[in-house]
């Protein structure tokens, strides 16, 4: 990205002016900036109306005092893209633009949408089809509605590929700080990952959410994720079409290429940025971290007054892959001197009412909570209905709790059970005093590993590599036959088992030479499922049983691959690479055999990974266990990563290569060996 | 349940006349009993105290005018069995016991507690160590605290074994039209069950919640489980101690039995109880009960005005197993009408904001919308906070959907994003039109689905059985031999592999008799983990390899079975009956092998079990496509399922039987063989 184009997009992004085309909707613009404080001025631009809530209109962008540094042009589609270049000539900074149909609207919006990107002429350009952008932060808002939100100093960036769930996002009573609300629209020249690269250069902002609904530039997002995953700002993405329907919804949506699911699942997981599946837990998340940032660790502890509510927490902690270690000694010590011997002190603890209302002896209790030297502390309390109840006891645990983490200042956090039991004037109150005000255990556990996941990726970042930008793969599909297919593998340097091509006559003779029991298949580059069509006969432990088994497969092939039977298996592996489009290529590894479908035991990581993201994901896998020794031997697990690994690089260095399945790759004690391949690549027409 | 132990609780819970004794506590119980209007006389008791709060205080339930129907008792615990005991000479309904350090509290707190249910004397009693009971369908507020909620005409009951989510359950902002909130405390007395078989009886329940730690009474439980189904009020669990460590909190809390999590969830799911994880699910899940009572069907309709949000419904819906299935075409033809070209009408529906506001248009498509036929129709819409925005259109979108249900009349809700979405005042709107107010859409169709599992379980609770109540099995255990094993289960009319006894010397003869290959495995009622310690060989084709195989185990048993080998399993099964001491027998149906530890492919049943139970237990699990016939041939499932109900019901008819485990059955294109069979059973010491 050229700076002069980043210096334009960072001016849309904390505007000195505004300009405002339109009518109602300018007008609202005008109200809603005024209504958060924006300091510069608003320029309303008409053509007919001498003003507009009370400021004098401009005719045109030509016209303007300055060249604004942001624009939101709420005129109709046609006159959107007239406006956009007077904007550009002007030497504006960047425009919001507000009308639809465009590419969401067949070829004529397509080619409605590429004069207006052209008519931008580099200028940062939002939407179209967008509601607009709120900045909170500065106090403009290109917005022609209502929302709920109010000025703050520094907090949260979202970007959503829907206006409605950003609107929803601004209505929030959950004390998120949302410093830029940003609707993406159909995103047709500033794109997602371009916002992001802006936004972290503020540091204002301490946390990004994105909601999308698919990658349009899976290379810009991996370089974007990168940055943001060592400068230290966690990104959090709910994205939809995990579901079939979800997808189909997308992409009737915004044009959204919906792309795989599991392959998005496999870039977030390498960018670390943690996904969320629901907008309650979207906003718990993002409050978490503006407050505390990545954890180091998913160790956590936890306090209430009700055993009830510590069973709840244990359970939903397990569900979230979070620890509830046992105190330190010393900690528990002084706990049970503080609570007395009715109290069983235990991680999560219920500390009774006995102390309620007491704020000494709170104040101490919440002390050794918080210095208990864990990765986060949760206080467990719901606040009553204030407009039936009073609330005496419930300040003075609040005043206790933050009294301690002025002490302490370890990572904490207030959490109500119902997301309502925790008022807002209460959740301002915490999160002035860098305090998380959660609302929802299993959301706020939820936030909490979603913060140590992207804790342990920071960490591991300078490893980190950059995804490669996917090659558009041409030419006719052409199928390897299974002995070209092994001689590939075995250059590049993994073990196949030995074997030798043989015809009919001589395959039981060849198969004594190698020694039985061995294993014969039809070789030709037509047979891709050999199993189902009879083409592979395993076990075969005499001359006479290869001679049968090469008579049953006449009809199939005229060549034959007679090798030798590896035997003592410890696991069998499936490691495939496929090549898509957007997301280039992606290495699955999971269970073989049958089962690997009915159990789905798998994991996909994009290209290139290193040996350690490999063995991370056979570490993931359900079937680990079996690899470390279980009820057996247990397999040379380096080996078996170096196998997978060069199966990975090989499809990967191979930019004409379509699909590379190996299946199954047998685990050995010693070794790891390619049993059967599959590998389909697109050949040139001069091939 | 003796009618006149039932009377008692009646009049317990719903009260003309309420006692309450103590001092504070009691005052407080007054004020609320006055605050939410109950209509009798409440009658403070205490020994020296003239009056509280303006009522004049009787000194003793001798004293009182009537024998009051329930009594709140507030005094410290050792007066408590005094008190109780006064009561029930007075000849009370009931009596709720708010003082602790009873049976949680160690072996002086047991013998309290039984001192005082034998002082109750068959009075009703709940407690002690809970906080109390609120009636909000009569105004009893037998309770020492603030809280919540408000009178209601009906609603749902809800037991809770924590007081503290009890009282957060009263501050909930949801129209949840709470009817009765009872803290079981230690469940002394009156337990789950028995509350739940009176409130069976109150028509003013249109559903019941229950937050257990764990489940005392199987037995009971159950009984009133069926009844509850048969009588079509649905009952959702919110139960703790999924997780070990929450188990182990549940147990040091009010001394539950935690019981295993599988049984109990076997329980639940035999008995069509909702099990939910979180309290917002659990508020939820009752609220859409309340009002649209169990679901024949998982298909539903969505609309919302945000292609983003019809995604994330969609999401959403697969991810808690429910269906979107097209619109039905007429339905389809008049909305695509009503919406114009611009709208993709498809379900989930983006209804986009061309009709916002305009009341007859809106009015249309929801009446189209709730015309469609499905099992429960979503409107989805965020509110904006009415503290800074304004409402108008969003009113105007309510009263359509309210004139269009009016009409419609089927099962409608209308659901928030954010729970915080949808204010309450709209809520209480939408719940006495007889609309559902959902908050948070991923709650809103996790109810859905429990609503449509209840409807199912209910449609077949003809079919449904009793538990039995477990007898406690005594003696040694003994383990038999894989011979006797096997015997046993082949006159139980289970195949078993045909096979000899031999000695080593006769086993080469008696191999080529039945016909290679064979297996030789030890025969030694010592020998439990067989295939460890190499006292199984499989797969010996010729009378020297048996020699062999018999020398190799020498060390290991004088006898051997030889048995043919079963060839051409499609699947093998894991078939294993446990004998719990609360829960009985339990059969556990899984997939066999190694990979049934690494991939928990298992579905447990309580027994008895009947065939269809066993058949949907089998439909359950992820192998299930391997038994039809994935990349192979189908199993004779009715054969399987002819086994696994012979294995059970022998299990079951055998009261001193501890353990049977087939594995594997092999699942055969005809037929079914259990292969290996270790049986344990208590010894009599006359054995």
């Amino acid at each position: 990205m050229s700076s002069a184009r980043q210096e334009k997009l960072r001016r849309l992004l904390a505007p000195r002016h505004v300009a405002v085309f339109g009518g109602d909707a300018a007008a609202e613009a005008i109200r809603q900036c005024h209504r958060i404080g924006f300091a510069g001025p608003v320029w309303p631009v008409h053509p007919h109306r001498t003003e507009i809530e009370g400021l004098t209109c401009y005719r045109s962008a030509a016209e303007l005092p300055e060249a604004p540094d942001a624009a939101f042009v709420a005129v109709p589609k046609e006159a959107t893209v007239g406006v956009v270049a007077d904007l550009a000539a002007r030497g504006a900074g960047g425009v919001v633009c507000h009308a639809s149909g465009f590419a969401e609207h067949g070829p004529d919006g397509v080619a409605l949408q590429e004069s207006l990107v052209a008519a931008a002429a580099g200028m940062a350009l939002i939407g179209p089809n967008c509601i607009g952008l709120l900045n909170y932060l500065d106090g403009a808002a290109l917005w022609p509605d209502q929302h709920g939100g109010r000025r703050v100093e520094r907090g949260v960036a979202v970007l959503t590929q829907s206006g409605n769930i950003g609107q929803n996002l601004t209505m929030q009573r959950r004390s998120l700080p949302l410093a830029q609300l940003i609707t993406l629209g159909n995103g047709a020249a500033t794109g997602a990952a371009e916002l992001v690269d802006a936004l972290l250069d503020d540091p204002r902002i301490t946390a990004i959410g994105l909601h999308l609904e698919g990658v349009d530039d899976v290379a810009a997002l991996s370089r974007v994720g990168l940055r943001a995953l060592r400068a230290g700002i966690p990104i959090v993405v709910l994205k939809s079409g995990s579901s079939e329907l979800g997808a189909r919804a997308n992409l009737s949506h915004t044009s959204s290429l919906a792309g795989s699911d599991v392959l998005c699942d496999a870039l977030f997981r390498r960018l670390g940025m943690a996904r969320v599946h629901r907008v309650e837990t979207f906003v718990e998340t993002l409050k978490f971290l503006h407050v505390h940032g990545p954890l180091s660790g998913t160790r956590i502890a936890s306090a209430s007054c009700s055993g009830g509510e510590a069973a709840l927490v244990a359970d939903l902690a397990e569900r979230s892959g979070l620890d509830l270690p046992p105190f330190p000694p010393s900690t528990e010590q002084r706990l049970q001197q503080l609570l007395g011997d009715r109290v069983a002190v235990v991680n999560p603890l219920d500390y009774h009412t006995y102390i309620w209302g007491d704020l000494p002896a709170q104040t101490a209790c919440f002390a050794e909570l918080l210095g208990a030297g864990l990765d986060a502390h949760l206080l467990l309390v719901d606040f009553p209905r204030e407009d039936r109840c009073a609330d005496g006891a419930w300040t003075t645990t609040v005043d206790a709790f933050l009294a301690a983490h002025r002490t302490a200042g370890s990572a904490a956090c207030v959490v109500s059970s119902l997301p309502e039991g925790l008022p807002e004037q209460v959740g301002e109150r915490l999160l002035a005093a860098g305090v998380a005000p959660m609302q929802g255990v299993a959301d706020c556990l939820a936030a909490i590993a979603a913060a140590a996941e992207i804790g342990a990726a920071q960490r591991k970042s300078n490893a980190a590599v950059p995804l490669e930008i996917p090659v558009r793969v041409v030419g006719e599909p052409h199928q390897l036959d299974e002995r070209a297919g092994k001689q590939e593998l075995a250059a590049a340097g993994v073990a196949v088992p030995e074997g030798v091509l043989s015809d009919a006559d001589g395959a039981p003779e060849a198969a004594a030479e190698l020694g039985f029991p061995v294993v014969v298949k039809a070789v030709s580059a037509e047979l891709a499922h050999k199993t189902e069509v009879g083409a592979v006969r395993v076990g075969l432990t005499s001359r006479e049983q290869v001679r049968d088994a090469v008579g049953g497969m006449a009809g199939l092939a005229e060549v034959f691959l007679v090798e030798r039977m590896v035997a003592g298996a410890v696991a069998e592996l499936i490691v495939g690479v496929r090549r898509d489009p957007q997301f280039g290529a992606a290495l699955t590894i999971g269970a073989g055999g049958v089962l690997v479908e009915l159990v789905r035991d798998s994991v996909t990581l994009l290209l290139p990974a290193t040996r350690e993201q490999i063995a991370e994901a056979l570490r993931g896998l359900r079937i680990w266990p079996l690899l470390t020794g279980f009820r057996g031997p247990a397999a040379d697990v380096p080996a078996v990563v170096d196998a997978i690994a060069a199966i990975a690089e090989h499809a990967r260095g191979d930019d004409r290569l379509l699909e590379l399945d190996v299946n199954p790759l047998l685990a050995l004690p010693r070794g790891a060996v390619a049993v059967d391949v599959l590998l389909r690549r697109a050949r040139r027409t001069d091939d």
